[in-house]
């Protein structure tokens, strides 16, 4: 369903070339300040057209709210909120009509209901995440009072891998890099090799990192509701992601033990670990340390080259997109990854409230 | 919470050392034969004291359905189930009590909510698997009536991998390993391995790959409830699991748009893909081809040496397990991510019944 | 939360007097034909200003698809809508901005969130179901497709009784009532009494009948989710609901067992019941036969005359509605039971095809 | 589907005459002292066998908890139990094995499932609400530490009412009566009917009332969550259960709006109502006066003379019942109407911590 999180939960709506593409919001805590300004920045993160390695797209993407709050305060009621379409070119999609492009959901969707809006990819299409985005920028609000932070970067483009440890990075670069990679040396080395992919009419994938400072001990519900489950499902509900891990994730399957385990010791403060290879989580309840993981994007399907296909009745035809397209998710799943991440740990912080006398 | 799925539901109860783990299964359909057998032999699976390279624990683990089967048959009403605990050794953890066992859920669960039931870990036991298997078994009686296999096997244990693709497997071979990894060859470094690292009082890590064969087109919910999404939720939430990933996965990120693409070609059965890079799921929604994923699982942190840590007071302390212990979650997670497959896979299934007119 | 239903689930949102007020229907079939004119023929016979005995108030209230639709057909997608608040008169609730208004959810609603968007009763108020109507018209138009039809009336105006059954009613009567009472007779006495009523600067309550014909064998979810429990909810989750019975209802349990069994006999078409004291459920399951059920509606408390109250900090006053209001929920509540029961039936349809083989 | 609430939730399991009736408590607050003979007693007050006016059936109906449950404690995991059947007379049921008794559930259970244990009414029997009583006793051990009551009474027995408000009613003596009213000469008139009634082996029907005191204000979620709407769900999915109303219900659909709205006033200690005319439910949510209802019960259907009916070919019989059966709900609904209202109640006490900063 169209519905995420348990306590505090989106719901979105639209399709790609409709008219809107929006949400509700609802179980957010009422008497928090509704910074419009920043939600609308972290829209603006996420849109089409910022920069030379997106598509060059102008879409507005303004947000409209439309009910829960008053006197710029939250108030315990939905959130509604709608993002207009206007700037859609659904003439560049009309020959599209009955072909199912490669690796995306042209098909699946045609085959599991019968029927399909294939404008722009419809409800399938990545303008989805405006909601997403919307959504996560609310919650954002919220934890931002609590001393929660979340940031994600680009760690991976295609073979260009950023190796620094987290902790060497300064986050407040990751915002003057075009792909948002914090590494101004390796960013530049990311840009490059998008260009090049981008001139040969292709695509290509790579690998969002991010990293969650300032939760309490005790988020995350057994046993099924682990707080790193919940994650991996939020970030697999992404548009092309195919990845998730945390912690030392599928590096840390060829350790030891007892070159894994994270020691406990004590100060005047309370009690840490002195490594974290778990990525913050123990039996899927933060532990107070900083939580981060990992999420691998495939390259974008629609690519500037032609592709063999077939069409509704199976006919072979040779297909090339028309349109303004992305080389490359990674700018732009930055702050969507972020956005799934807050929401994630809001609802967290409401269920965790109900668990104790 | 302690329910998974949405139509077809499993709700899981039950600590280590507690009388029972056990489980309700609801929503599953009625009219299907209940081969109690067959559950029972998933559960031996699953079991300690297997082999050499498991723990020599030998619980006996015998489900107990408690209702919800007449004359044999599910009859739509709740299925509950119950194994009883009684081979546990409390005695093992009294000088556990108070201590945080590093990279093990202990801290958390105390942070959490105050109080925890520390024999044998409790809740965040693997014990609690148990259910899951059971559950997943239900699950798997009603796939096979559709034709829907679901076949895991151990791809890497440590360092050692698999490096085959799963189509050069013979997958008869996967029970007669005593790692679950069907290749002799592999298998055999793999045991040797683990016996290594248990002699030294160590344990390790693996990855567990699954194929799902025989899906219908249409399963997963957009856009949230994409397949794909909540078969990472599911594998996460698996005890000791750090990663998942389907399809090429994070192997894909390196690779261009114009490699990874799927490309349709048709012929009298219908529309099929001549590569299966996106691993079955094309916009969250089964193509018909096979699913296939890999889950990571980290080394078990209770080690056979001794390590530091602390008590509830903060007091340093060295600890050494007693008991008996597995080296390597591997051989016995096989048959769980497995039961978390079948589960999510008719839960889409009846959730995809309601999509269409 | 603001989300009704499990299949088919309709989320609302919206304030009396903000932007719009409107929702996100999830879980519709795809493929069925959208009727959008129907939708909005619904939700007039709710609107406001219909006649000499509903508030004068003239809003508009047209229905705007946002999403989900496609070429006049569902798409399986979320069918977003809105309807705009263009003729609202906040100034008249200016002066109550700090009253709690009594018998209103004015006090309980500033306890709650400690934040209260008061004007028209924000959250609180009726125009909140407008979007149910919506949410019904398109549950309607699935319903029609299966037969079933869902016919509402008013069965009683304060103590104004129909005491004909509803088999001797002619339905085609309802809307050429005011009050829609299909019996010409006892809908003029309804009148007389309501326009009394409201000279009076009084209000006064009444009882909406329900008539649930076509639904085959089988809908009902057994044990917490019984077909007239939800019903029951659904009906008492609209605003100055009061009660519910089905069936016999209250003037049954003074029945001896002997006299209200529904008796089986079979011809050719089946099985039936010669009576059906049971209201077309047995054990929550619908059992063929049409359901019936009473809702009862207490008097508005906005009153054209002064009370007793006080305001936020304790202080005792004299309130004065100002505004355009109706003496009686009646006329309008009838399209909103159908709306809220043809939701509960389209539901329990689409859960009732996952319960078998 | 068998799992009832939101944070606070039961999932129910068991047949009539299978192994076990029992349940899983999931998200009951950790650290809360179980009392496990209150559990038990509570469950005597369901148990049958208790009165001359009760089935002679001799149940133990011991409660059996197999988790969750620490050194006396609750630990925040689920609270699974079981209540083993062990005087089940199934062959009594032997020859109705394909009979449809009349306003029983076999005719739509057999319709839905395709399969029916017909042992005792199976699933449908209302032995299932013995889960529903050690839910509410556990809620109770909650709601206890919370100042919160929970008293439910007989207030009609067939024609036989109690006319009395409940606030002249002394309620220690509601379990000295037979019938569980607290008046004594109109308990007697009760139990005097019920005699009769049952010698002419036939059943009555009758109405619990219930009193919750003690709220605070702010329960209750709207639009859909309706405190009331939740009550009126938990109500009607008790076996037999046939209408809910609250506050002045349907007796205030005749009443003015001048008559029924509640004055406020405000003391030292706060902010009142004068009349409590709307049952402590102000808009869905609690306003901190006593919250009351009415529950009306159908006869129950199985009667010990001959009535006619059909069986699963469609060949009329006649049935008349064997075994030892209730001639009337009464007394055993009343425990149950608490049980259910005191897990709403804390449902909605822990949803309720979620919504404020």
């Amino acid at each position: 369903m169209n519905t995420f999180g348990e306590r505090f939960r989106l719901t979105t709506f639209g399709e790609s070339h409709g008219k809107a593409i929006g949400g509700v919001i609802d179980g957010f805590p009422a008497g928090i300040e509704i910074d419009e300004e920043f939600v609308q920045q972290e829209l603006n993160r996420r849109k089409p057209g910022q920069s030379s390695i997106t598509t060059s797209r102008d879409e507005a993407d303004k947000v409209d709210f439309l009910s829960g709050i008053y006197e710029g305060k939250s108030t315990g009621t939905p959130i509604a909120f709608s993002v207009w379409n206007t700037n859609q070119h659904s003439s560049d999609y009309d020959e599209m009509k009955n072909i199912y492009r490669p690796s995306h959901a042209d098909y699946t969707y045609t085959l599991k209901y019968g029927i399909r809006d294939y404008r722009g990819g419809g409800r399938s299409s990545a303008r989805e995440t405006i909601a997403r985005v919307v959504g996560g920028a609310i919650a954002k609000l919220y934890l931002r009072q609590c001393g929660i932070t979340v940031q994600a970067y680009t760690s991976q483009a295609g073979p260009v891998k950023l190796e620094k440890d987290y902790h060497e990075l300064d986050f407040s670069l990751t915002e003057e890099s075009l792909v948002r990679c914090p590494d101004p040396e390796v960013s530049e080395r990311m840009v490059a090799l998008i260009k090049q992919v981008k001139e040969e009419g292709d695509t290509i994938g790579g690998v969002v990192s991010c990293v969650i400072s300032g939760c309490p001990v005790g988020l995350g519900e057994p046993v099924f509701g682990k707080l790193h489950a919940e994650l991996a499902k939020a970030m697999l509900s992404i548009n092309a992601a195919k990845g998730f891990d945390y912690g030392m994730g599928f590096d840390g399957v060829s350790r030891r033990g007892s070159e894994m385990n994270d020691i406990y010791y004590s100060d005047e403060e309370g009690i840490h670990t002195r490594t974290n290879n778990s990525g913050g989580i123990q039996g899927g309840i933060s532990d107070g340390e900083d939580i981060f993981f990992r999420v691998a994007f495939k390259p974008i399907p629609t690519l500037l080259r032609e592709q063999e296909t077939v069409n509704e009745n199976g006919d072979s035809l040779l297909l090339k997109a028309k349109g303004r397209h992305d080389p490359c998710v990674l700018p732009r799943a930055v702050p969507i990854v972020e956005s799934m991440s807050a929401m994630v740990i809001l609802d967290a912080l409401l269920l965790n409230r109900c668990v104790r006398e």
